[in-house]
């Protein structure tokens, strides 16, 4: 027996010095490892990956404890404190427990609906690929202990004063219910199992006997994904099938004639501004989180109509974010980690200068992101709104349409008014040699992602006056018919 | 009357104009506007931001709410929430109430003890004065209500359902007390009155009124800051007059001859790292928050004697920060922002590999930031780390200290293994060239900013294993001393 300690605390070293190996060739390759350590209480999660990384640099690391989420975290997506920890390119993030153990202790403990569980557990198979399909390795490992030895070490816990606040009112509970705990887990572990995110259980008997396995799971992970790569056709069998995008017109068919009288505007947009304001009262106190997005050629008046939204809002419900090119951080992510970020809270809205998009707009045709990348792109952003919309979310679409004309009028206004100039840039001018490009290209984006759950609006907006109505009276209508729903 | 509110209106209309056009203009200059509104419950804060903002373009605001700290916030530094919701350079922060709320209610219900309401308001005022220091611009506004006022709007409140959730207990409990928060805030509106950043109070009777006395006193002080700029002798008479630094040897004072024998060094860590692991246990139990701060020469050592530290510690209680450059969001920032976001909570400990002292060292060397800012910015450290301490923080700063052969031989190493090869850059060699005016640096920064509360040792480091022996004693050494001191 002592020899065979011996023997494992030998490959146990030998390891330690592959792993920190693999680390400097994960960063030259600038994959990210995403490690869930998930298991019952008292299985020793938390010093298998203090084991763990005692081998890695600490800068290519981050251990994130994910206990039940705080008040706050509570009123964002399911999905949204575990997008937040993804790992920067070339770097580690160690999850001590995950999405298994809320989805096993909410859906026993019946605080979400059974259509919500499997709603979230689709969830997880859809943030899983989406990841693997941008780069990223998850590594997912198990720790099992039978009812006995967790009832044993959970005693010894308490019995020492030094240790006993470790264990929690949930530890308690799990160990109570332990056959039905395991069920769970057995559940969930079997549904989200899948070829390019594998569980890897551990009979977790000793904590020697932990590192030992996970480190060998660990460096497998790595070893295959540097040699092979990522299998792409296993991947392509976790896409779901989301219902299909409705059908939008062309750019070109849109009828920029349309406009509205001064005398017109100012009353309809009180009247829409006192409705939108009503409205969003009640969305708040519905706990409804709400996404509009704004997109649209240069100088279309996006700015202008997020304002007259705006005017009608309590400032403490809304947050507008201008989107600029991604910061290092940022760049170093699966792309939509950034917007993730900005997701609202239960009854707050959130306005996006720019958005997602960005992917299969500018990013497509400055060639900043790969063909494959931004055709995917097309999906990925579908299923993300999906995941949204899914769990409450309004999401709600506006594309600013104008003619060259226009755009060219407004581009000389501006570099003639010395208060508009910040507004115009070189990039401005650059961008509209490609007015081609750009076209087709939303032209494809309008196709393939309008979509009843989260809907493309086309703005005419030749006529501002006409553009800022018809932008607050699609918000309005798209509030109106979510308020009429029933409470979920 | 109706004429009288004519005119009125009249004037708000033409200043609206104005701030419109300010808002380019502080663009232009970089400045930053954070705009505190204060004031009784029910007052028409919320309301007020609302009317000040519409005028404003929307990417250039932001409105916070400060609430109650969250239980997330109250495991963090006084000041943190308030750091955290600095405008960027040429935008507008807008608070829903601040640290006076806080501070007033906290002291009436006795939750804080008087030193440390004395101390917080100390706090505030240095937090003031720094912004202010760095460019930003503090406009600070109360809004003024009675008691028989207060009491009717808070009952119009509740007499509706659409608004009755909107009075708090909190607010309940502000009305009972009338007589005492007013008198809490007048203290601290005393206290906190500075010519750089005074205090507006406003006779919030009618929204129109607010509106109008605050649009005057916002335009009023960007117009000064825009014309005067920033009243520095004013500013300067609001430096604290903080504990002298210690004394601390010159660089090429240090015995750099000191070894550790291996045998004598597996030994020593393992013992060590033993009893740093016991130490951050009490450390946790008795919420005391760490901040650990390396610096030193390129190839010093940092990150092994990071590692030597991080493995005795348990995961899920510390987090390692690399500073890089800083990206654009905490460029445009007041530069300690970025490392206010980093502060652990009570319980955690914080490792910094590189610290906010790159602004007396790389950035006075490349002239990334002025005479000035560098020469101030020992005295703004030294505060900052003062306030840290003073609330419980252990501060513990290390510098890394190498001869130039050592460093040469460690760069040829790196570039002749393949392993180490990342470590090592152009940048490090043109360092390397500079090493006199660093050295000046670094003895500047000793001397200037080491101090009781959070005092620099010099490691030294040309014998590895000697220097993280002693980097960890010292660790060891200063929570064994914080935890023989009484609770707070």
């Amino acid at each position: 027996m002592r020899e065979e300690k011996k023997q494992m605390k030998a490959e146990i070293s030998e390891m330690q010095g592959e792993l920190l190996t693999l680390q400097q060739e994960i960063k030259k390759a600038g994959i990210s490892v995403f490690v869930l350590v998930e298991g019952f209480a008292a299985s020793g999660k938390g010093s298998l990956i203090n084991r763990l990384i005692t081998c890695i640099d600490p800068r290519f690391y981050r251990v994130c404890s994910m206990d039940r989420p705080s008040p706050e975290e509570t009123r964002r997506h399911f999905l949204y404190r575990y997008f937040r920890t993804i790992p920067e390119q070339g770097k580690f993030t160690f999850l001590d427990s995950g999405w298994p153990s809320i989805l096993a202790t909410s859906n026993l403990e019946r605080s979400i609906t059974s259509d919500t569980y499997k709603r979230r557990i689709e969830f997880v198979k859809q943030f899983e690929r989406s990841l693997t399909e941008n780069g990223y390795l998850l590594v997912k490992i198990f720790l099992n202990i039978d009812e006995d030895e967790q009832k044993c070490r959970l005693n010894r816990l308490l019995a020492d004063q030094a240790t006993a606040w470790r264990v929690s009112e949930h530890d308690a509970w799990e160990a109570k219910n332990y056959c039905e705990v395991k069920a769970a887990y057995q559940e969930i572990m079997e549904k989200t199992d899948s070829p390019f995110a594998p569980w890897h259980v551990i009979e977790a008997k000793k904590p020697l006997i932990s590192e030992f396995y996970a480190l060998r799971y660990l460096i497998d992970a790595i070893s295959d994904r540097l040699h092979n790569g990522i299998d792409k056709k296993a991947v392509a069998k976790y896409v779901p099938k989301l219902p299909k995008p409705i059908s939008m017109p062309l750019l070109h068919e849109v009828d920029l004639s349309l406009a509205l009288p001064r005398e017109d505007y100012e009353e309809r947009l009180k009247k829409d501004q006192k409705r939108l304001r009503e409205l969003h009262n009640h969305i708040y106190a519905r706990h409804i989180p709400v996404v509009l997005l704004f997109e649209g050629w240069d100088a279309a008046g996006k700015g202008g109509a997020i304002k007259r939204v705006t005017q009608a809002l309590d400032a403490r419900g809304y947050e507008v974010n201008p989107v600029a090119s991604p910061t290092p951080p940022e760049k170093n992510r699966h792309y939509l980690w950034r917007f993730w970020e900005k997701m609202p809270k239960t009854g707050h809205i959130a306005l996006f200068d720019r958005t997602w998009y960005g992917r299969v707009m500018v990013e497509r045709i400055e060639g900043f992101c790969d063909q494959k990348e931004w055709k995917r792109a097309y999906r990925e952003m579908n299923e993300f709104e999906y995941q949204l919309a899914s769990e409450g979310t309004i999401v709600i679409k506006f594309w600013l349409q104008i003619d060259k004309d226009v755009q060219l009028a407004r581009f000389n206004e501006r570099q003639e008014t010395p208060e508009k100039q910040w507004k115009i840039t070189d990039e401005d001018w650059r961008n509209r040699e490609k007015w081609d490009a750009y076209e087709e290209a939303v032209n494809d984006m309008l196709q393939k992602t309008s979509t009843e759950y989260a809907p493309w609006h086309i703005i005419e907006g030749n006529d501002k006056l006409y553009a800022r109505v018809k932008t607050i009276e699609i918000i309005i209508d798209a509030l109106e018919n979510a308020l009429e729903k029933p409470v979920l």
